[in-house]
């Protein structure tokens, strides 16, 4: 007896089959096309790297998390655990080489050994875009307006992106004198969504050692009806208008000129945990769905790759969890997909007529039809069954006297409405109906 | 004084500047588009798979260019080095959630780590088209015809796709008494086109020991001017029509009715190297440049999934070379790219427009123009120099007076010609044209 081998993949990986492989890809594609309406370019990266280029910026739990080991040339690599950190590699490496303002868009696999739990995996796709070498609240706008564009390709449109500035916040605190505790305080502040206010005040009564602190933190971050408002209010506790509040401001009368304010709440509670942001933060909420969380997130820095060269290159970025967004969109009914891109299938009933097929599909697929011809005389059930599955929706029947008159019954495989012995551009004209 | 770490990546490694991208990435789109039109699903596996599932059907040279570690788990674990052996665990564990004939296209990359050396990278794509589950002829020709079909979606129509059945040859052997050398005899042969007949016939001579069977053999695989004679003249030389000879007849009884067999040559010195392939096989020559090689080759097998278990699936199926026909097409001037996607560049000549420049993008973008505005008024001679470096076609000018009225100026960078005030209407028509 032979040997087999068990097939079966490592744990926390994922075969995607057509039918998810073909939801994802539409994603994919709907997002990229949108990317380059706004004037993104892709670029690439090799998928390992030296390690020293990936840790430098990483945090003990990510090094734990990291897939690495020596190569064959007793090199110590790790495969990319984001894309944030090579892109930075990247930028700094090929400074002379791009054009700044440097607008690309990034979707690619990255791995991070986590343990393996419901809805999280070892491998899984990033969807970054960044706009660097600019500090300007164009590009802070552009970015929010692609985010809402990009979910709204996928056919998302119920979500409110929620945008706040750090800087206005971290005037507040300095004015407050408790600004050398700020990074604590956006960390208490950052989980309000989570453990509610209740417990964030009690947090923050700690970590400021004053209960009135912790009251006037818990207004400020409050969002008030408007975008107007809820900014006006922050400017005045945080001392009058700045650089920072105009450009909200800014940013603000933007949304309106472009006819999306709509989509926007100016929310001071929303911190982003990274050191890393200097400017807007943000973050967006399934309207339905606000309990699974973030699915595209962000903000504007002011130092991308400064551990990779002298100069320091602002920017402005964000990333859709394409993985949540999908469970989300599963949840929602909202998430489309299909069991091929056929068009049409011929249905193959006589052996002899094999020719036929063939010069048949021919024609379609050089008018844009996806069609394909069953490849043996199967009995009639089977591929009728197959053509179900794939939710082919129509199928191409040919007999005796069609294969000479050159003309063909084409069937509705929903309806089961039948058209006999039409001629193929009649056909074409139908399906591309 | 400040360290920093000098950006630079693994030996055999490459980055994708956005030039290089947007192209590679407009081939595999293309590819994908006509992968599709024939009935094509895509699926995905995990990069990182068990050693013991990858290492089975290779030889010891694969084993030494594998990426090959113990993870975190202490688990055996490796890169994949190609796409078939997932592809062949893949169906092997979800054959009951498929249907077939299943038909899967998979672009991705694989690694092998060998020396690095011109045109060879440790880290590069396959791409990769199979249908499992039917040993028909009508699949057979399906997977020429798509090959013909793919190379000419993006632009590469001057080609030769050189066919041959392994199975004939073999009778041939068979028949001459000396099949048991027929592996030497077919690698001896497969190197025909590189060290040249005179080579080949004294290998064979050796092998063979006898120069009478050398050059029979090398009357078998000269082709004649015809398919039709050539398949004659070798159905004659292995001892007359046969299932094998019958189902080359119906292939090219097949390119005939879709009218596509000009692009086709029966050349039975094609043989391939691996004892994998059964039946037909194919390799395919840019006629302006054979000397880069095979640019999209595969055959038959009859046992993709073998080692994983007891059903026999016979499979067709093919792989596109997409480093090696970039390389090409770049020698022959058809690798057509860009600096981005961008149509038009919104020149930012006053801050104070900003809101208008911003409301203008919006609407151009709804109607699927592709357009940025530059995020700073910086000095319109540096605007220039982006919008060229990115070969942008129109740039969009809009001064006070427009503002008020919502009229813009267009103008053409290439021809430099000037549209002044005309509506965000005209401009659009214009730019669509």
């Amino acid at each position: 007896m032979e040997n087999f081998i068990q097939p079966k993949i490592l744990k926390g990986f994922r075969d995607f089959l057509p039918q998810d492989e073909i939801l994802r890809s539409g994603l994919i594609e709907k997002l990229t096309a949108t990317f380059r309406l706004y004037g993104f370019v892709p670029i690439d990266t090799p998928i390992l790297e030296y390690t020293e280029i990936l840790l430098r910026k990483s945090n003990g739990e990510t090094e734990k998390q990291m897939f690495r080991f020596e190569d064959n040339g007793g090199r110590d690599v790790a495969m990319r655990f984001d894309l944030t950190v090579p892109f930075a590699r990247f930028t700094a490496q090929h400074k002379e080489e791009l054009y700044f303002p440097f607008k690309r868009y990034h979707i690619a696999k990255v791995w991070r050994g986590e343990k393996p739990q419901a809805g999280r995996y070892r491998e899984f796709v990033q969807c970054d875009f960044d706009t660097v070498g600019s500090d300007s609240a164009v590009s802070d706008f552009e970015t929010l307006s692609l985010m809402k564009a990009a979910l709204s390709a996928i056919g998302v449109n119920e979500i409110k992106i929620h945008v706040n500035h750090r800087g206005i916040f971290n005037r507040f605190l300095k004015k407050l004198g408790i600004s050398e505790k700020s990074e604590d305080i956006l960390r208490a502040v950052d989980k309000i969504a989570k453990v509610g206010e209740e417990q964030v005040s009690q947090e923050l009564a700690e970590i400021t050692g004053n209960a009135e602190f912790s009251g006037k933190i818990i207004d400020y971050i409050k969002p008030l009806p408007s975008f107007e408002e809820t900014l006006m209010h922050i400017e005045n506790l945080a001392g009058g208008e700045d650089e920072d509040t105009n450009r909200m401001r800014a940013i603000y009368k933007m949304m309106k000129a472009a006819g999306i304010e709509g989509t926007y709440i100016l929310d001071p509670s929303i911190t982003r945990g990274l050191d890393y942001y200097t400017g807007i933060v943000y973050e967006t909420f399934l309207e339905k769905l606000p309990s699974i969380g973030s699915v595209c997130s962000g903000g504007r820095y002011d130092n991308l790759a400064g551990l990779y060269m002298k100069e320091k290159l602002p920017g402005v970025g964000s990333s859709i969890g394409l993985d949540r967004l999908i469970a989300g969109l599963m949840e929602l009914g909202l998430a489309e997909s299909k069991g091929s891109y056929l068009d049409a299938e011929i249905f193959n009933t006589n052996e002899s007529f094999i020719y036929q097929y063939q010069s048949v599909a021919e024609k379609l697929r050089q008018k844009g039809i996806s069609v394909e011809v069953f490849p043996e005389p199967a009995k009639m059930n089977k591929q009728y069954s197959l053509t179900d599955k794939k939710q082919i929706p129509w199928g191409i029947l040919i007999d005796d006297k069609q294969a000479e008159s050159e003309t063909i019954t084409l069937k509705n495989l929903k309806t089961r409405e039948i058209f006999e012995s039409i001629s193929i551009e009649e056909a074409i004209a139908k399906i591309k109906n």
